[in-house]
């Protein structure tokens, strides 16, 4: 690998500087990726192996980060499970016939990974072949509470009630489900493994939703499953949005590492997880609005927060569309000039 | 005052049992509520003290918290200064000329509280004689920088982006208009107090989409002035959604308590708040929607955690509307019942 500064960040080991890469980093701040977007719709894009190559490398050329990510969706699992998830323009990710009851969960099926999402595999190697082994390729799934939350409420949404609803008052259930995911999950990512990535990261962005308490049953108990099938063959990265109280917990797993988002200061993330870890974050996708010299400012203070070692710079959540490029290459490079 | 618990909390006295009340609890969840929503709109409503008045006295006649909260809405704050603020079936908040440059924020007015929102005042003095010093009353308001991103965004919204990117790159500008906020509060706060609420409550609503050092310059300078002219006069509750961060600056201030919401655990907020300070909430209210044996053992292990003084039971947010009556009825109970 000829940039391997994300991998030995993940194993621990001493850095010149800490690696960068950005959650949605290929996603629609790029102009290029909005002409594809205009062209093909959302699936056509993630199940198309040479649309999601093209985006997967589209920011490592265009801003420089120091990790690809493949380009999909956490939703394609549960379209593998024989869940019909649709993305409306302007409402997001939506499906008709949510699951509410214990017969939905009979009908939901734990599938052939490597026939109904063969098109992930593809897109993996397609990618590793044109990256080259000039940046390592991330690769990723949801967590199975966070994939559950949309299985249950059908859209997104703020707070998930009807899928709270139903892990609440049909506890045992959810559970089945759940375990459904985990299981579909596990193999999913085993066979990205296959297919050439260099790490994964698990993305609970609905985690935070849930009381410490509940977040341990519905949440903890399944993502750790999949840590432990998973850390033997690669570096596991687990991103918990507003999971800040579960931190200590994780931090005793077998993570590589572990993302933080904006609301977690550097501080109690290093506290709140014994301060050896490789931690990942955590600037405010907002501040990528601010002028360029606050960018600057803001990644130079970040990174002395975190520390050069055991840290990998990203945001604390997904860019936003709005982002201008050249913001999003002022948060790279004031990385890259990074001398502590 | 012939229930007293709640005040008593407050300064921090010894009590038998902890008082119970519920954010939202005069809301939706409640049939004779829904009567009256089907016949008036949103802001008549608010602005028809006999309308307020029935609504505030609708729990305490049905559920039987020990205290009542006054009817009404964060957002009569900016109608007040002049920013026109619609409630649109299905959507919510609605501004249909938002703020978003300087221009904007000069029109904005610091009104006379007194005639702009008479309606309030009415509606408290009411509500105070039908209550006829059963359970004490409070007053609230949203803090500015909650009120400021429904200003800016001119709508609900999962992240206020507009918002934040308002305040990030015209940070300047943002601050005149969170000022103007601040000072038309503390008016609005204080005449409430002269119309006989017993306590008031801030709700920073939005303040966990900030970072800590975002939070400390956007929202909580703000709140804090407000504090600090209202303490002297009468018990501040401070709320703020997701705000962990800043539970230990929060129990620095002159607030006699802090709303910590489900995300927090009861050993995790009197950690951060030093142990002595009284908190209120914090179960997940879709925990409402658990079974009543789960919802009154939830309520017995809170109590035990929190500890049965210092401490005011509540939910982490508001009441969810589709909660069933009995289930919120079994929360209150279940806090009645409460012996250690």
């Amino acid at each position: 690998m000829k940039n391997d500064l994300f991998l030995r960040a993940l194993k621990g080991e001493k850095v010149d500087r800490p690696p960068v890469w950005m959650m949605r980093q290929a996603g629609r701040y790029l102009p290029d990726f909005m002409k594809i977007k205009r062209k093909y719709d959302f699936f056509t894009r993630c199940q198309t192996p040479e649309l999601a190559t093209e985006i997967t490398l589209m920011p490592i050329n265009q801003v420089g980060p120091d990790a690809a990510i493949i380009f999909s969706d956490i939703l394609v699992v549960l379209q593998a499970m024989g869940i019909k998830v649709e993305m409306k323009d302007n409402i997001g990710p939506w499906i008709n016939s949510p699951i509410r009851k214990n017969d939905d969960i009979k009908k939901v099926r734990v599938p052939e990974v490597k026939a109904e999402l063969d098109y992930v595999f593809k897109a993996i190697k397609m990618s590793k072949k044109e990256l080259n082994e000039n940046v390592p390729l991330i690769g990723f799934a949801g967590s199975p509470w966070t994939l559950l939350c949309y299985a249950v409420q059908g859209s997104g949404s703020k707070d998930f009630n009807l899928a709270k609803e139903f892990c609440f008052s049909q506890s045992e259930y959810s559970k089945i489900l759940l375990q459904k995911i985990t299981e579909t999950t596990i193999s999913y990512l085993k066979e990205q493994v296959n297919s050439g990535v260099n790490a994964i990261q698990i993305f609970d962005s609905w985690g935070g939703l849930l009381s410490p308490i509940d977040y341990e049953v519905f949440s903890w108990k399944y993502i750790d499953q999949i840590i432990k099938e998973l850390s033997p063959l690669i570096p596991v990265i687990v991103f918990g949005k507003g999971c800040w109280f579960h931190l200590n917990e994780m931090s005793k797993s077998k993570v590589s590492a572990i993302g933080i988002d904006w609301t977690c200061s550097a501080r109690n993330a290093r506290y709140l997880t014994g301060g050896k870890i490789t931690l990942q974050g955590n600037l405010d996708p907002s501040k990528l609005l601010s002028p360029i010299y606050e960018i600057k400012k803001s990644v130079k203070n970040m990174i002395d927060e975190f520390g050069k070692d055991n840290y990998i710079v990203n945001l604390g959540h997904g860019i936003l569309p709005n982002t201008p490029v050249d913001n999003a290459k002022a948060f790279i490079d004031s990385v890259k000039e990074y001398n502590s």
